[in-house]
């Protein structure tokens, strides 16, 4: 990789204080990642810098592909020579393609013994088994941690957010894992929303605590002895309908599950969209009425506009991984950037580590730990 | 029980040909059964009546309470004592009210050595849990079968159904339950929908062969072994959103992600409606396009009214049950019977019975056989 700084120098100004809020943030990009790479990313990128005065950026990808950032104030241009497309498998992004913008990017939050960090979190549009294999080979799991988790937002009828996690990278779960994605969740919600003791729901079949199978009656004990510590804010068990209703602020699930709730709204939405399109232009009196309510339909698209809803975090990592859907537009891109700023400035990482390991403290030894996780599962 | 024939004698008129439909088709129906009872019930067993002249209904309830009924013609009276409550635990409704209306209606489709079939199907509305333990005692299940699984249908992009299986009545699945699911949802579905071959899509992660969770690996080589064997027409994995798509007739996991889905697409749809309906009532002008959208959003409600998708199966048993939400209004109820006839009339008894006898045949002895199902544990 090359590196290229153009117009301000970029100081590691990290204060030394955990409590404190970090300024400048730093965020390094995936410029090529996605479908449509830097024709999305640099419009979002400079969007981003001109709503934060503090943060800087270090935008990574083929050079030939990202002169047009060339010059802009607070940031930083490193060269890339080669792309993880969409479809590459793992292996590809992992082993052969070293110097990829995304692997170049994610390397720009590595804090090593040898390498001061250069940024406070990467974001990327780019495959999602690629980047959770290749962030977790660069970054490695924080301590406690067995498998990294994929955590997003969705609206809520409280015309509020509900996490959801994890998305799909991590098939049979224990229920240790579910306690971490937990821990991990809350101190996301806390630093990005700015909720500070979220409550954590566990999703299930029924509310009562003798339903759902073994491992997710094992995981509500293990919650509700968290939250008897005051670690976590357990609710308790939410149902699926929960997560729309905003019942609980963070609903915690295995991956399966998870990438199943995901896909089936995605779904969904998808079909009403369609049918409310087929019904407004069946014929010269129903598009007549569309005009009429075209006002309206737009603030209630806006609402559900999943582009307000970007940026999955990976969570456990020792470094800050933020990624969006492969087709995100600019608009969705720069929301992944606020989500990664937000984490960023709120110091996600250290909330992370100091929850987990105040959660670690008088643990029983975990039965169910595996570091063979299955990473690169998600869809 | 009391048993009050009235009007038309009700004989067994079902033909000996396996092949051929059956007529009359006699469904009983647990009328006190939902939030509303009767006042529901009857006004929906009015109108199935008469739309289905070759139908015949056994009313089971409170004598008092299904008066309305006495003098209907092709109907017979059946009075039960008890009624079991949306509240009731499964125990009560299984072991205490022995003589309440869903145990007596149930029993009317019990074909036992001692006692001719009455009925060729049965409806509920009441709760689940206790209807599933109560029809699996009642009933037995089939040969061959493990675990009943609840089966329903959700509307799709392509104007159809897609069924869906298990929908929270077994936890804990293995590969063998879900090719159990896939066998009998085949049935349903031919047997409902007029779908000979019905496609079958495993509910997965990812598309790919080597995505999911163990169980579900397993559950995909056993499908396609039994594809290959002309069995089922098997699809491949399927994600969430393929199930609003219509990608397969029919969608089989287990009832943790069934009821997931369930309930998850049941939130989305209420946050939609719920923000339609706000943005349209917002201000004198937002009301005005209401007005003037009104038809156009009928028109929508309509495609999209989950009374229309009423009426799950519970399958595997020797005996058809279906079931309706408690909350349930007389189109819903109706829609339900109107499935139940379908099925009964179609021979879905006897469709699954041979289809799983073809199936059981060359398959290896099962490794996760447990009769000790969870049942009881649907929401």
């Amino acid at each position: 990789m090359t590196v290229t700084t153009t117009s301000t120098p970029v100081p590691d100004s990290r204060p030394a204080s955990a409590a404190g809020l970090i300024s400048p943030v730093r965020i390094a990009v995936d410029c090529m990642g996605g479908d449509h790479g830097p024709a999305v990313t640099l419009p979002a990128c400079q969007a981003f810098l001109a709503r934060h005065p503090d943060a800087e950026l270090i935008l990574v990808g083929l050079p030939e592909a990202i002169t047009p950032a060339q010059g802009w104030a607070r940031t930083t241009i490193v060269g890339a020579t080669e792309v993880v497309t969409m479809e590459d498998p793992v292996e590809v992004a992992l082993r052969r393609k070293k110097d990829s913008s995304m692997r170049v990017a994610i390397s720009q939050v590595k804090v090593g013994a040898d390498q001061a960090a250069a940024a406070h979190a990467c974001v990327s549009a780019g495959n999602t088994g690629a980047l959770m294999a290749v962030a977790r080979y660069i970054l490695k799991t924080v301590e406690g941690i067995d498998r990294p988790a994929l955590a997003t937002v969705v609206p809520n009828q409280k015309d509020g957010f509900t996490t959801v996690l994890d998305l799909g990278a991590n098939v049979d779960c224990t229920a240790e894992h579910l306690l971490q994605f937990a821990v991990m969740g809350s101190a996301l919600v806390s630093a990005v929303d700015g909720k500070e003791s979220p409550t954590v729901g566990l999703l299930n079949i029924g509310e009562e605590v003798i339903k759902g199978s073994e491992v997710i009656k094992q995981a509500g004990e293990l919650l509700r002895s968290t939250h008897e510590r005051g670690l976590i804010n357990f609710y308790g068990n939410v149902e699926g309908n929960d997560i729309f209703k905003g019942t609980a602020d963070l609903v915690v699930c295995d991956g399966f599950v998870g990438n199943v709730v995901l896909k089936t709204s995605e779904g969904l939405a998808t079909m009403f969209a369609t049918f409310i399109k087929q019904e407004f232009t069946r014929n010269i009196f129903t598009k007549l009425a569309a005009l009429v309510a075209l006002p309206v339909l737009n603030r209630f698209k806006k609402r559900v506009d999943h582009r307000r809803y970007s940026g999955a975090a990976l969570l456990g990592l020792r470094g800050l991984v933020f990624k969006t859907h492969g087709s995100s537009d600019a608009l969705a891109f720069e929301v992944a950037l606020n989500r990664a700023y937000d984490a960023a400035r709120h110091r996600l990482l250290d909330r992370v580590h100091d929850q987990i390991a105040a959660t670690l403290v008088s643990m029983p030894p975990e039965a169910g730990s595996d570091d063979s996780a299955d990473v690169g599962q998600a869809a």
